[in-house]
């Protein structure tokens, strides 16, 4: 086990993990066992993606919910590794597309051995994360984790058709979002619940529960790259700015306000794109921060995930009380409370 | 079906492929089916990777092995539509990782939309490969074709990592084309003799086929690669060069001349490399071509291609004569005559 990689007593929701903390040490032992090579070079790289694991938020998400409804089996820890898998293949090719310098604290893959190695190794993540999904008897998961897949490609591709298009409307912003994330951390509380037998209908529910703390999740996560801590959150922050990417903040503070104050915002966004150098301009990304905060479009950003967050702890009334429920219900919560 | 895709029956190996016409065409149809898209750009992405199509080498193994041992089923038509996918997949991370400008006679995805939308578009396929493979009864097919892309990828990336290494042994060559080219023609014909329900020796002995066509192909391939025509290969040449990739008649003159004449070619080799402009330096790759004819490097090289043609030969003469026995046996002598 390399020195990066964080054990999951170390996690920052490490109490909220404990009803399954043997099971995600378990999906851990299997993410490391299905990732050895022959080739030492090839290990090394591997190695260092474990820098890339942070929250283990999709693991436990799935384990959490086969707990909370019913029983946690062997197939749920290779599931929660294949989850966390592909969670981990599409951060190494989003640093590549988004030319990050830092995540989880550490140099990025594309930074360090450059983006050739970049996208092999996020192609090496996911064929991984098929094939361990396909030792499974079931082709259930492996056909719903290829639908996923399919659909976060198609929000990757649909933020990169968007790039520097500063009329984005509301629903492409939360069809985006709906595809890239909140398709993966559904997919998750589908398959904890699936495979822990839950009848047909909860599990569609809790489907819906995993939706809606994706988006709630990504909508903060959006918010942190305007306004988070770089430090805390442990990745290059202000991307968003510098790659043309509106997010819901923007797009409120772009649509309602007068002409000029939105010609004044758009100059600063132009300003950025054709300035950066590829470092996060922290002077103009604080005076975005100011705009958005003097007009309540931050404010009116979180009260949107607030409400996805409210969603979400709704179906989570329909499962009976347990140490994994509550766990889920104060993971929920901690999506707005987060700093990282 | 866009301008760009070739029908099957505009194939340059169409004749060969007479005796599973009708059945690459349902390949092809369920192919374009699983690429289907509800957002108009990403299927118009889709509609640009069929110009990528070339000469459906891998499904056309996978359908005529089937042929050769029984029976041509619709679970081939799936496998034929997936290896193509994967291997189309490769092909768009190649151009990537490869800089290169010219495909199949088009512009490559990463000089029409650049890198990033290539490397989603790669994942994209390769996403669809896994999500098609896994509609199928059986998990062996999806279990084969992830541990083949495993292999594949660490095949690419053993490659990047010897990139510029200019003391690399011929064991190394072989085992970099053996996983990245010939594990993926394997496992098209292993598919194609298994749901053929061919006997356990020969789903191998098969498999050994593919293998042996797969290194023979890859040799000629990087041959092509310093002395073929670019209008007849229609892909940039001379890649490997400027890239420091070492193939094997550059291996085998290294190995073989005096100091002074490798002192020569290391010259020229170290030259391309930092004068390139990413443009293929049609000087100095007919200087190096000169360079290895004159001390029957090429020869060599086209030798061992040889032997592997023979072993693949030898092989088929373990089925009963048929069309598509005879088709398979014309495929792998084209290896050697290939100009393209």
């Amino acid at each position: 086990m390399g020195k990066t990689a964080p054990a999951p007593t170390d996690l920052p929701l490490a109490d909220l993990y404990a009803p399954i903390a043997s099971d995600l040490q378990r999906a851990v032992a299997i993410m490391d066992r299905e990732m050895q090579s022959d080739l030492p070079f090839v290990d090394g790289l591997a190695e260092r993606v474990r820098a890339y694991r942070g929250k283990m938020l999709r693991p436990a998400l799935l384990l959490l919910t086969a707990d909370a409804v019913g029983k946690v089996t062997t197939t749920h820890h290779t599931l929660a590794a294949v989850v966390e898998m592909v969670h981990v293949a599409t951060l190494v090719h989003d640093d590549v597309l988004d030319e990050a310098d830092v995540r989880r604290q550490h140099k990025t893959i594309n930074t360090m051995n450059g983006n050739e190695i970049a996208v092999m190794l996020g192609d090496y993540l996911i064929s991984h994360a098929f094939h361990l999904c396909s030792s499974l008897d079931s082709q259930y998961a492996s056909r719903l984790i290829g639908s996923t897949t399919n659909t976060v490609c198609e929000g990757e591709m649909m933020q990169l058709h968007h790039r520097g298009c500063y009329d984005l409307c509301e629903a492409d912003y939360f069809e985006i979002i709906r595809r890239k994330t909140a398709v993966l951390t559904a997919a998750a509380c589908t398959l904890g619940a699936k495979f822990a037998d839950a009848d047909g209908k909860l599990v569609v529910a809790l489907g819906g529960f995993g939706t809606h703390a994706g988006i709630a999740f990504q909508i903060m996560d959006d918010i942190l790259d305007l306004v988070g801590s770089e430090q805390k959150v442990g990745k290059t922050l202000g991307r968003d700015l510098d790659l043309g990417k509106l997010t819901l903040p923007l797009i409120h503070f772009l649509s309602n306000v007068d002409s000029s104050r939105r010609a004044k915002l758009l100059d600063t966004l132009r300003h950025d794109q054709t300035t950066s150098t590829g470092d996060a301009p922290a002077d103009s990304r604080r005076s975005v921060a100011d705009f958005l905060r003097d007009t309540g479009s931050l404010d009116y950003a979180r009260g949107v995930a607030r409400r996805h967050v409210d969603q979400a702890l709704a179906v989570l009334t329909r499962l009976p009380a347990s140490p994994a429920r509550a766990s889920l219900q104060a993971m929920t919560e901690f999506i707005i409370d987060r700093e990282r």
